[in-house]
């Protein structure tokens, strides 16, 4: 708020990130603005003249003069928004910006044989290579510190809970490890997509390169492997105009990730209850209103996101049942979710980077809440053990009353049991007491932990 | 791409508008933009100091320096967006920032008793005030160019169509007449949800404005009115922090009026296709490949709001389900969703208006389309007018038949019937002719169009 | 109508509710079903019939044999739903079978200048008021048994939370009292809507009623709400066969109440946490395995059906922008969400009945919450008395480091205050003492709760 | 399951099919109605006790009894839908039954060491794949449909359509090569995916399995594999309770094949509009009221699938962020959404071989519609062939006022271009005559098609 502060920024920014913190200052927020996005699809119209060049389709001179163009274009974005309405996209003004600027040598060169929505879709997916890149960056850098932690923690009893309520012990390792497992299997999905090149022209048949008298075919039919290569995208089989597998997919598994990411929240949100204390973000967010508040903000912004994402992505989904060579409204209804996705999920993974690699986790707390309820939340082995000595279902019922006993009485479940006064001996009595510890029931955990980090140390197989 | 948009404008817009051509340049985009949304956090602690000195709980000079630095300050937005990342939400910043704009007179009274989501939802509900006002003004034009259509083509007819296929024939008037009533009736739904302000402090029980000992318990109980008062928004029951209604009501009701705008634009693009041409959009949009082209643009930037509207509706509603005083996530969920929606519908809104006012009619294509099937599309009427004669079955059967012909030889349908030779008397021949006619069957498709032209007249009653 | 239709068309019960025991069994479930929808649309062809005979548009004794036909009717509605893949709706498949069973003194008059869409349509706002009857029962049941416990504990403290933590204390009476506000208003916006039946012909003429040359045309523009009416439902504006609010805004309401039960479910979630134990349901479930356990079920069923119901009203906002006098995808996609949507209401209404009738409320756990801190919840209340003499930075800076030396020490507030040694007298000390106190730090809660129990009781104003 | 359980419970079928006739006897329905997946249920059951007695953890003929009784069980699936009520899921129900059906031998055996979640999601993922097996036959049936279309269309020219303008022309070959292309990439994903047994005990760490003092610890190790392989299913690397990546994975793969299936539905739809009749389905539906309509109800089911399965993979992708070892809602929301998509997606599959089966395609009228814009639809191309000559700009002003004149005068393009009487050499003319030929602008539609052949006739490549 300094005077500075006080100068209005112009007709300008429309949407700095106020109103979503998740993704403020994110590297993916940068990858995915509209500068961004501008810069993509001069990338695509360069590309594309130099994919012409080499085939021969455009001369190498008119070419060169398309891609300085390109380069030394810095369009301005509020314009061209403004004038994409007359088209309802942005391409043909900045094909006309680009076009003036490829001066008499490159004019003809620009955009040629294309339709705006060959620039439009290659951009998008040279965004979405961008924002993919720093995506799964930030993913690995989750799944280290999800692995440490699963490692540290491997033998770190906490309650299990279900349905909200104690079930039985688990670790504290085996769930890092379970987040890790969903991290590095949505990270290998999100990296696995093709993210194609798109070029077909105006209805998908490549009928002007191909020339007026198809005179062009063969080099036509090269174009598009040749022009996503230069442009550094994966090869369409077809065009794909109404085909869009490629965004909905994107948009599916962007989602998945933010779901990954999700139900880390959602549990780092539980553990950090005041009452349960199990865990809590390093730094905490305070408040204005009370001074001892912290709250676990990382974990807040991505559960926000992982509330956003699955509904991005159904309007995706949706968009795959397009009508003709180009669909009116389907097609422009991707643009701002996939954006949204990707920031959504940008934002997240930078979110969860954070969280995991600062998570202090207190295993004193873990053990008070195992605790809390006298051994019951061992009842299921307690049982077992009785079993053979009273009978599977009159252990059962043995166990049960002992566990209300003892959570009304505040004793631990071993004297309730005593006080039942079951027909056991001494040797079974001895032998009963180490069982009704809770921190010792935890299965397999250990052993499923150990799978679970060589499983995500083994990054290409399906994880 | 003169020099001067070379600039870099600097960290910079994130968005303007690239992206979504039916929004950009609207005036609900500006109403909704972050400068608009920092704007509105300071009217609701400038609204808020003010009701504290009615009342009492502040003295009035530290109040008039809270308003004042409000009304002066013009903060950084982006600066707000990046310090909201420490507590996951931007007033934090901007109090520090008004406080110190405040000075020492006014400091204290700053955001005093307040909480964060106090001022973000009731700047939110001023910023949704600011946009309905415009979007209801926009569907106010709609609904005046529908009439005007509705009026003007009240016995224009054209093929009915149903699954795609001529049914009977339907009026102009009446379609229009239709789509007036679904906007009119989607604006009155809009303009009539209470726009609560929001005010209870850190856990929704007023405790701060009553005093660490209660004795300004009366005052704080008043408080939520006469801060709505100043803020010009509704008074809520209670504080609403976590019974959302108010926000998912307007995203359904936002939602709405996209589906009752995208119904106008999903015909709209059929009547305009080639094949059809009964309308043509004023303006429509060229093309950059194909030289002939005259897009339904407007048509489809609608088409676009109304396919991402429902999505953005459904997070709303689903982060009504939200746990304690104040959630973890579904708060902060829906932002974004909310200001996308007032996007989409402003833009539609405003698309929309330019469609309906600039709407070309084509009646000779209609009554050309209505004779494409040779009389088959008063089948029906036909059957019944037969059914005296020869039985309901068999007219039936005699039509279905003759329509067959009718359509395969290219000819009218009276002239398949007869060829059909049915036993009717000459002056059945002589009655039965003008039935044929497509154009006289319009049922009460007039006097509809007139009960809707009344109703829209009348704001107020539903509609 | 034969016998032969009434054989059971093969293995039964696809969906007997084996994967929705939230709605399984509940009335909602018998009233939504294939049969009742059935029957619903032999109510509708009855009130149709009658109200033609009552225009005189056909003979009473004809209006009289497809009554008497329709009442009597037992389809087999497997038959039906096979034999409805011919036309993609079940009306041709049951109007052949009426036609059948009315005989030849109604056969005529069976389905006469009435679509398809016509039945459905009125057949499912029939359903749908049968459904909201159920529903608004129930939910009259949930607003007094919460009307009961707002008043019960109007003045029980426990820890307001916010984003997961201990912020202030509230109260549960005004907890109560906020899901009571929630349900009702949704309980209002639902039972306020109308429910129009539908009648349009063909193409939403009414041409067939009209008659062929169009002398029953004052007749036909009548019998919309003549049959409206029959049917016991709104009369129409116009036929609304693609302006589908009535649907979509049914559909918006119903998530709405979903969501608002599921607001009291999520926080019941929270607080019948193992840990946290302040409330508990009557009859929790138990497990196979764990003999301890005692689940929220109703609360899980709840939270389930509130995560499924804003997708299925985003599917029917969606379906509002639907092309031509009858969509081609848009209107059959409607069906099962909004049934989905009856019952996903029901099944929550009647487990949040159940749920809100049992509800075990334990003070003494809350009040224990409250303690757990050491009395941090009340800093905000501590240092506002303190600001006086401290000046209110260093109130705030004292308060937030006692309130860490407080729970790192595990001693109370006053103690961690004391030993911090602020410059405060004896009179100062003994003021501030009762202020530590948690349980009295409720603010304004309690008159909220009156006031809030003082609006539900006034069903038809807004609340 | 004693003989009172086989009375049925009471009003019988709640679900029949009537608002489905997109999936109403299709066999997917009956593959995951409820007696399907209660007998997945029970193979779960049986499959658990065969696995656990090859690793010795029950006794061999103790399994046996559990897999004679799993065998011979046919549980009234009404009466463990409404005893499910108890629990939230059908399991206990089921196990009570099946124990008392074991006997004595075979009780303590059953659903030893599982929880209700194993066996439930063990029982999807079995009703999943014989889903899917269905599906994906559906799907071949589809790709060799559209392969032969393809194939025979390979030359057939006709409109392609952006924004519903004609744009340039293209092939009907291309465009079934394209929905091909959809279609089978689609099946590959759906294919493609693991679909997991599941097993993991009360919380997930295979404790009891374990044994109470751990001794069966390296077995129960073993048992997922082993019980995954007994069932039929993929092995998982953890229990999967809450990482929920394979629902949401196969939920957004059936969206996306619902979706490539309503892509070929959306141009069915335009196709066939009466208007233009290009293509028509085989069996057209008739009207009740309507004898010459044959509407297209194939295409119009499989739109009302692609506009709901988006929705419910959205639900499906939003439960992974879920809390705990079991979540309270998130897992019990799942099951409805999952099994509405298989069945839409089944029915979608069904209509869509039925529809590609009997597609009728009509080259005279796609080249009668070539001709509607008097050869506008080639203006790119003449403008091409004249830029040479007259330099781009100046063609393409020549072009486009010449299409206008030639639409306005309904003449030939080439009629038009002489009108305007540019200077033009009369070998020019010459020339430029041929390229006035809709039908021959096709560019490289046909080497495109080929292509995709080509791929289709790969499997297992990415397609």
């Amino acid at each position: 708020l300094t005077s500075a502060d006080h100068t209005p920024a112009g007709p300008a920014p429309e949407d700095a990130g106020l109103l979503a913190p998740g993704r403020a200052g994110s590297p993916v927020e940068a990858a995915t603005g509209d500068a961004a996005f501008c810069r993509a699809m001069l990338d695509a119209e360069a590309a594309l003249a130099r994919a012409q060049a080499a085939l021969g389709l455009v001369p190498a001179e008119a070419a060169r003069a398309v891609d300085d163009a390109a380069r030394a274009a810095r369009p301005d974005v509020r314009s061209l928004a403004l004038r994409a309405r007359a088209t309802g996209n942005p391409v043909p003004p900045l094909v006309a910006d680009l076009a003036a600027l490829a001066g008499p040598a490159g004019a003809d060169a620009v955009h040629r044989g294309a339709t705006s929505q060959d620039i439009v879709d290659t951009a998008a997916m040279l965004v979405a290579r961008e924002a993919r890149r720093l995506i799964t960056a930030d993913l690995d850098r989750v799944a280290a510190h999800l692995a440490a932690l699963a490692a540290a923690h491997r033998d770190t009893p906490l309650p299990g809970r279900t349905l909200t309520q104690h079930a039985v012990p688990t670790t504290f390792g085996l769930k890092a490890a379970g987040w890790l497992t969903a991290v590095a299997h949505a990270r290998d999905r999100l990296a696995g997509l093709p993210l194609p090149a798109q070029l077909g022209g105006a209805a998908g048949t490549l009928a002007a390169p191909a020339g007026p008298a198809g005179d062009a075919a063969a080099a036509a039919l090269r174009l598009p492997a040749v022009f996503a290569a230069e442009a550094g995208l994966a090869e369409p089989l077809l065009p794909w105009h109404t085909l869009r597998a490629p965004v909905a997919e994107l948009g599916a598994a962007l989602a998945l990730v933010c779901g990954a990411l999700g139900k880390i929240a959602a549990d780092v949100l539980v553990l950090s209850r005041t009452e349960i204390g199990e865990v809590a973000e390093s730094g905490g967010g305070g408040s204005s209103a009370m001074p001892h508040k912290s709250n676990p903000v990382r974990a807040t912004l991505i559960a926000a996101a992982a509330r956003q994402a699955p509904a991005a992505a159904a309007v995706l989904l949706g968009c795959v049942a397009a009508e003709d060579e180009r669909p009116a409204g389907a097609w422009h209804a991707e643009w701002a979710p996939l954006r949204d996705l990707l920031r959504l999920t940008g934002g997240a993974a930078r979110d969860a980077a954070e969280l995991t690699g600062g998570l202090r986790v207190f295993p004193d707390r873990m053990r008070a809440n195992l605790d809390l309820t006298g051994g019951a939340v061992v009842s299921e082995r307690v049982a077992a053990a009785l079993a053979p000595a009273l009978g599977r279902a009159a252990a059962r019922d043995l166990v049960t009353a002992a566990a209300r006993d003892a959570r009304e009485r505040g004793v631990a479940l071993i004297r309730a049991l005593r006080d039942a006064g079951p027909p056991l001996t001494d040797a079974q009595w001895a032998a009963l007491l180490p069982l009704t510890d809770p921190a010792a029931y935890t299965g397999v955990a250990a052993a499923l932990t150990d799978r679970a980090l060589r499983a995500a140390a083994r990054p290409g197989e399906d994880r």
